[in-house]
């Protein structure tokens, strides 16, 4: 889990070099093993007058945390304010109250979450503030340290029952490298289901993932195997033994499909409709890069980026919905990119494919919910592959430590995200794009 | 308006060793002066089908711009396409087979301009592609070279007539330092009003600037009287000599108040109405930092940042509002920061202000447009201040770089971008949050 670099640094000779030259050290991130506790101590919970959430305690404690309502200790796991009840300019100065004396009581991964309000129907200067909330926390992602995140989650009116899935998620290793982020809960839909068994909250559901023969796509295979679905691994022919491999170890099933060519819409709903009695969780991973600057790109290298990234998805989602594979309470999750936030340098194709998919998820939204169903996507920063090995060494550096965590995330860290997205209990999570970059400090 | 390094840089000895290291080699940055073309050069015009902006060709020739529909040489200070009429993923090509071939002709500190629709109401396939525009241009920023820009306005259906005074702006050299920005136009309203005088348009108009002594907000009195208004310059009453200096250069009003205080806003309010039978253009520029983690942060410096840069702007707007001393056509612009949008360490105080600026807009956008008024935001990035200038050399040189312009921008290029945004012709721009910052990597 740590690369090079954070090995050096941990070295007797490489913390010498590093504390004298004032490079970054960074901590190794606490990531998710079935078993263990949530958080590695207490968290403390703290409330403006007039907040909405004050069922959060009970259920960070039905996630086996502890919970303090006034802090104890000089070292905390995590701090959990609920900010909703703030309405005015002046009461913002509760926020800073509750966090000043607190912040730097965060543990190692430690883990806080400013719970806000959506803006939508809040009176003008409740609106204000809390999109105000936005700049506190994104500050405070980048003065935290040694691992912790932070995250503000906007809680619509009506959904406070509804935040349980994300709650834990976010108060866990699971989270590891998902920091400064703004994730609205009840935005479009406020039904939720709480699965039967939190740590296998998919039993009983099938998932499809696409590019699924290595990378990132086999990791969320293996994720989503792992929290009980029954996995239909896709990838292309010419992956066919590495497809094999990926679904052979989690059980599940190999499905060798080009999902550019014209029929493939309908080969995957014959699929999953005649195999798999439908599909309850989709997640459109597959991707390719053909970098190069817009003047010496050939037609050949945008159009296969457009097709496989963008236009395939949605001929998929098309024919799922056409013909009611996608079960009730489906979910559907794609995968963008920061580049599709901030573009890149040889990259119009692939950002314009994966700003598309930003359009997906904000588009289809509204026509999901009304059956039930999410659409959501995940849009990794500089994630630790094969892919990323390749980059030439002082690009990959840079884009390694110019995140909050100073190193690069793993392929699990996007798979944690997409089950989180994937759980019935986060039915209420609809239309969200959830970067996974530590905080990367590009953006737009 | 070159820095020290840029001037170096154009040394016979400093242009060896830029090379040699591979260092950033800004160009300087062509900016407005009056009586000068908009552009050194033609601009091609393109457009997929079914575009709604075939009137843009004779807009941008009333604006002193030669516009060529076929390109005819090798090299155009514009690119302007309209992509209003792309549907579907596979037409996406269609920008592609513009930009391809042209790209690599646009001259230094030349302009590209995409065109496309707003996305509310579209076809859902439509408002995919229309919204993956937005990682295509942003690509192209990061691409383009030599001080050229590239920005993404996106049109809403029956606005196509509001959009001069737009088209005037980025393609002008006013836009200079504004790069890589999705701009929307009729999302609140298309009304707008054409100035008699596009060299003068706010002959006649009275301007509030807030925070006038110095810096930025001397920069934007100084171009709002340039471009015919009468300003009344606000600030503290301990800058009333650099206030008084302000005022007398451009023939303005000097207001010494603490906008603060319990009975500004009616102090203010009174003053536009007796003294100027009410205010035109409104500019909330006024602001200060109190840098500290939050942590070591006083309570002090926390109320003080949240009253001067938020608080004061929300009671005046009430206060003007209320007393209709904002006159019928009114703008109020906020100044926000690449800080409210990205966090910044040491700024949860500031960070929080600025993004409450950004909610101000988009809360009161709405409000405004039914008393045919705007409200907008600039964003600023690095610009070369006194404030600036006092941050410590590697920090400063890292946020001079870290753009597609590599050079920090200057305090007329956030004024003259307000300056657009206060023309009676941007009636139909409304509730926007534009960066002035030459596409910063940084962001959220």
């Amino acid at each position: 889990m740590t690369d090079r670099y954070q090995q050096f640094a941990r070295s007797g000779f490489g913390r010498l070099v590093v504390r004298r030259l004032g490079l970054p050290n960074p901590t190794p991130l606490r990531r998710y093993r079935p078993g263990e506790p949530a958080l590695e101590g207490p968290a403390v919970f703290g409330s403006a007058d007039g907040g909405r959430l004050d069922a959060v305690p009970a259920i960070l404690r039905s996630a086996g945390i502890e919970v303090l309502t006034e802090p104890a200790q000089d070292r905390h796991a995590a701090l959990v304010f609920d900010a909703t009840g703030i309405d005015d300019v002046a009461r913002l100065r509760e926020v800073y109250d509750f966090f000043h004396p607190l912040i730097r009581t965060v543990g190692p991964c430690g883990r806080v979450v400013v719970l806000g309000s959506t803006l939508d129907g809040l009176d003008p200067r409740a609106a204000v503030v809390q999109r105000a909330l936005e700049g506190f926390t994104r500050s405070v992602g980048k003065e935290l340290r040694r691992g912790a995140t932070v995250q503000l989650v906007q809680v619509a009116p009506g959904a406070e029952a509804a935040v349980e899935s994300t709650l834990r998620f976010l108060l866990s290793a699971r989270s590891a490298y998902v920091d400064a982020q703004v994730i609205r809960v009840g935005t479009h839909s406020t039904s939720t289901a709480e699965p039967e068994d939190w740590e296998r909250p998919l039993t009983g559901r099938v998932a499809l993932v696409t590019g699924a023969a290595r990378g990132i796509g086999a990791a969320i295979a293996e994720v989503l195997a792992r929290d009980g679905a029954h996995v239909v691994a896709l990838d292309i022919p010419a992956q066919g033994d590495e497809l094999s491999a990926v679904a052979n170890r989690i059980s599940g099933t190999a499905l060798q499909l080009d999902i550019t060519s014209s029929d493939a819409p309908a080969q995957l709903v014959e699929h999953l409709v005649e195999r798999h009695d439908g599909v309850d969780i989709v997640v459109h991973n597959a991707g390719i890069t053909r970098d190069k600057t817009l003047g010496k790109m050939t037609d050949a290298a945008w159009d296969a980026v457009l097709s496989v990234n963008l236009a395939s998805q949605l001929a998929a989602n098309d024919a799922l919905l056409e013909a009611d594979a996608l079960n009730a309470g489906g979910r559907i999750i794609g995968v963008s990119s920061i580049a599709g936030i901030a573009g890149n340098v040889g990259q119009t194709n692939y950002a314009t494919s994966k700003a598309g998919v930003i359009g997906m998820v904000s588009t289809f939204a509204p026509v999901l919910a009304e059956r039930g169903a999410t659409i959501n996507a995940v849009a990794p920063g500089f994630i630790e592959t094969r892919m990323t090995a390749a980059v030439p060494l002082f690009v990959r550096e840079a884009g390694r430590r110019m995140n909050s965590m100073s190193q690069g995330g793993q392929p699990m860290d996007v798979a944690e995200t997409i089950a989180w997205l994937a759980s019935p209990g986060s039915g209420a999570v609809n239309g969200n794009v959830v970067r996974v970059c530590g905080q990367s400090l590009l953006g737009a």
